[in-house]
């Protein structure tokens, strides 16, 4: 398999669009990054469209890809269209990856979608709901803010971790949004409005928890040899790994941070690239306390020490592992379908030096991006992490 | 990329399954495809689920695939959910021959399974009329059957071709079906039945129409060395190609039937391999008409001659290249994201000589698989061609 250039990305700001549907805001973001990796439409050989729920809330379903496509005029490429529920698009980027590594084609684009606002906020909590086995989870009641819920108080009970830490990474997450125009909200909280603001499942209060919102991200992936046409130092994918839930049991500390445990250890394997090496990270707090466990389930630090990693600030822009310096799921939004190639687009950006306020300094030379999606049998159902490198 | 085997096939017969879900169906073929194979199902690295309607009729959306692998203790591997409407397991095919032709893994399965009996068939209707462009076609009303009619009455006045033809088409498929143990239709049936039965929209009959079905078909593909482990004449994929429709216009002349023909030529140069060389061939007869003009686009005849081959008995079993002799989607059935995979199916049991009553002799040494999925601007929005050998 040879090394694969993320040549051109592309986001709209993640928000509430009511006027604009699947195609304006998917059109927007292929044009952007064509045009960010120097290459015409026509160039691309291959897509992967990755859209979680537009079948339940837009009536779309199936050929949702090609609806889009032709928006821009592209046709006559194989189009494949795919679902892993909150790591969709890190699944269509991994596609992506494995069409340009295999050779089968030198440029391919990679998209993520989603409209979530409906004006009818129970019709996109049901449809986020079939996120999960709805025979299993689904019947008994089980919603993903549960599971979350009860792996925070895990984490709690097993290691010491306090809802102020929690919280503090909610304070964090809002402040780098403040930073990001591409945020949905970009408006600093403090840790007693998080604290205060409205209990949703102890210990995660509102301000914990990533908003519904729309939005689109696009990737153009391309051989190496094509990407050096367009710049001296092109961003190349050092591992692409996509991994499904392994049927354990339903014990957080067993399961769903072992899963990403185990996969991080694979990814560093393979690209020999450590969690020391690492420059920033994105990853998926689609409520704030995740984000804690996610830092031990990536080495951040070591197991029960993540509460710890917040106090010291360590993952602040400005640490010494800055993480989620977009805003995260918690502050720059979620728009299910989108999220995954939006979190790589942070992570291209900052490797280039063009995350504005909010760019880590030195410069980061590798970044990792872990994007966590659906819940069958307690894990992840798709987990997906993406080491990028300059 | 290296040459890829179909090591193991398994279909459910297609019919009315209301006392099973998606995880019953899908569990006996992937168990009886690795079986098939020879393989443990600890030995699958990747999986591309295809199922293109369940979000909207069963109410499982986005993680279908790893909900349906948990069923036979299948996870901790990458997992794909695809769609692409009737093209949908295609396309789960087109993503594992990738998989192992890039060398990412050695041995993938590939799924594709429908429930589209619900106890309510306005429902399976409505979810049946999201595979086209709902804001365009959809809001126009028009519907497949509308298109196909229409392609089908521009083909009569085109060549003169007759609905007799058309309904000779449905008697073969009918004959083939009486003699398939997997089809949801065993019956035969006359001209005059077909004829007679129920007009749909001119020249389209009710006996011309694929049925509302349930059903499931997996594959497993392996590099050719595994293949040769467990048989001395390994099925191999000559050619594995996907397209998406190319946003001319909407007459059928130089849109639908063309994208199948360029896509038919690409699959010849590139295997190396002629209309002339094929034994068998399935193809995707959603309406009895297509048949013939697929006849056409695919080169089995001049153009304009499909219903000159039907009359002549050629593509009979038994003829000079036998079509659908699995009955084909007008008697096999149509649980649409089944059908794909359950085409090639047939194919490799042709290869084998495994096809019982149906068997084509000599025992062919090539079959051809085309397999066209959704609408978008009166072209497939999918189209997919296989073609293997032994």
């Amino acid at each position: 398999m040879r090394e694969v250039a993320v040549s051109g990305v592309s986001m709209t700001r993640f928000g509430k669009y009511m006027e604009k549907g699947l195609r304006e805001l998917s059109a927007e973001v292929i044009l952007g990054a064509a045009n960010d990796a120097g290459i015409d439409l026509k160039d691309i050989q291959f897509a992967s469209v990755g859209n979680s729920l537009a079948g339940l809330i837009t009536g779309q379903e199936s050929v949702r890809g090609q609806v889009i496509l032709k928006e821009v005029g592209l046709g006559g490429i194989p189009v494949t269209n795919v679902e892993n529920a909150c790591a969709t698009s890190s699944t269509a980027f991994f596609e992506c990856w494995m069409a340009v590594a295999s050779g089968y084609c030198d440029v391919a684009l990679a998209l993520g979608v989603e409209k979530l606002f409906c004006g009818d906020t129970a019709r996109s909590n049901a449809a986020l709901a079939t996120c999960i086995d709805v025979d299993v989870e689904g019947r008994m009641g089980f919603s993903f803010l549960g599971w979350y819920a009860a792996e925070a108080r895990s984490h709690m009970e097993t290691y010491g971790t306090t809802q102020e830490q929690m919280a503090k990474v909610s304070v964090k997450s809002h402040k780098n949004g403040s930073l990001n125009p591409y945020a949905q909200y970009q408006k600093e909280v403090s840790i007693e409005e998080v604290l205060s603001s409205r209990p949703i499942a102890w210990p995660i209060t509102l301000l914990m928890c990533a908003p519904i919102g729309d939005g689109a991200a696009a990737a153009i992936l391309t051989s190496k040899d094509i990407a050096r046409r367009h710049t001296s130092e092109p961003i190349t994918i050092a591992s692409s790994e996509l991994t499904s839930g392994r049927i354990l049991d339903c014990r957080r500390a067993e399961s769903a941070g072992a899963l990403t445990e185990m996969l991080a250890k694979k990814s560093y394997e393979k690209s020999g690239i450590g969690p020391e090496d690492l420059g920033v990270v994105e990853l998926h707090d689609a409520f704030s306390p995740a984000e804690i466990s996610i830092y031990e389930d990536l080495g951040l630090c070591n197991r029960g020490e993540g509460g710890r990693l917040v106090d010291e600030g360590k993952t602040e822009i400005g640490g010494t592992i800055p993480v989620n310096t977009s805003g995260g799921l918690a502050a720059k939004g979620h728009p299910v379908g989108a999220t995954g190639i939006a979190m790589i687009t942070e992570i291209v950006w900052q490797l280039r030096g063009l995350a504005g306020k909010r760019q880590v300094e030195p410069r980061p030379k590798v970044g990792l991006v872990q994007n966590g999606g659906g819940l069958v049998a307690g894990e992840y159902a798709a987990d997906a992490i993406h080491i990028l490198k300059r």
